[in-house]
């Protein structure tokens, strides 16, 4: 064969490669620590019959960051002012970042949202009581929230895992584990930790390019 | 051309793709917050005539960590314990992570050890005095230390950037932009701070993959 032919041949399947590894760009989100509450845990810490006020809407529809914070604890240390999303929940959950973890002296798994079951317990301080929790303190996975539309665009369904290169002039990162959260209600957004965000001088607004590598050239 | 036919000259193209991409594995060391100083500010902070005492010795031979630690503060606010490394140089400088950055309040740019050209500046606080740094303060590059032998194996230069990916059980991060510095002196490591460390759960002594991509491929 020759050289040319060969040359060739190496294009088209570099060609085809690239474009079954979909590529395209993604905003980011950096999410800081925060706290979600039900209604039992919101009236120990603030009281009977106490409602949250909302301060700003979220990027995600319906969701809100709340006037409110409390104060997380561990047998290291606390953090203050910690802000409560609301609406409400089933459970309470707090997600912080490793940098929080090591501050306060526990060690929770790195989970999806949700997902607190054997997780690490942690107590969280409001202005009229305390709660520990025995399980609800996690890190979050990074996940990229789209509807079923956005799935389809990228050719990824819910629950499938994906790599997020983001670009800065002096800092270049990958997150290889970043997992695909598709709903009706969700609008596109990739939602990072702290730690990642500063991994990568990376801040809210600026755009990630997900590929979904198959697994046949993995 | 058949199916066949097509299939075996893939495999032979990502054969010789994967063997021009060369992969190796490197120890990474995490470098938490520390301070390099000179004789003079050595003196300011400590006293004249003081020298600097060894707590434990690094992994980089000839280095060493202090039992001497100063407080650094920005307009925001101060790190206490901020440990010093020895031996004395020809400048004071300070390296720090972004998660640090934003408690200080100040905006180190992300350099390479020594080079603190129009860096921040930053005020460092000892038992004895104090002084102001113009310039000083950085956010350390990702990096791999390795000696002539070493980047003969890696079939890397000084100076070169390669991209260094670290798998754990629940995060898989890359580091495209990180920088080989060769010399004699030097021992094998990686060294990233603690923010890139907590992005990718990552523990110093374990190991990532090193990726020389040839720029045909990039």
């Amino acid at each position: 064969m020759g050289r040319d032919h060969l040359e060739s041949i190496v294009e088209e399947v570099m060609k085809q490669m690239s474009e079954k590894n979909t590529s395209s760009e993604v905003p980011i989100g950096v999410s800081a620590r925060h706290c979600h509450l039900n209604k039992e845990s919101l009236e120990v810490l603030f009281g009977k019959g106490y409602e949250l006020s909302e301060k700003a809407p979220l990027s995600q529809p319906g969701q809100f960051a709340a006037n409110e914070t409390v104060t997380i604890a561990g047998p290291r240390g606390s953090i203050s002012k910690v802000r409560i999303l609301g609406p409400l929940r089933s459970a309470a959950q707090v997600e912080v970042s490793q940098t929080d973890a090591f501050k306060v002296g526990l060690k929770p798994p790195i989970r999806q949202s949700g997902d607190i079951e054997k997780s690490s317990p942690v107590t969280i301080i409001g202005p009229k009581g305390s709660i520990y929790l025995e399980e609800g303190l996690i890190i979050a996975q990074a996940h990229i929230h789209m509807s079923p539309q956005d799935a389809d665009n990228y050719k990824v369904k819910d629950g499938d895992v994906v790599e997020v290169t983001v670009k800065n002039p002096q800092r270049e990162v990958s997150f290889s584990k970043t997992i695909i959260r598709v709903s009706e209600k969700y609008q596109l957004e990739m939602h990072i930790d702290t730690d990642e965000a500063n991994a990568g001088s990376i801040r809210t607004g600026e755009k990630g390019t997900l590929k979904k590598v198959e697994p046949s050239y993995v």
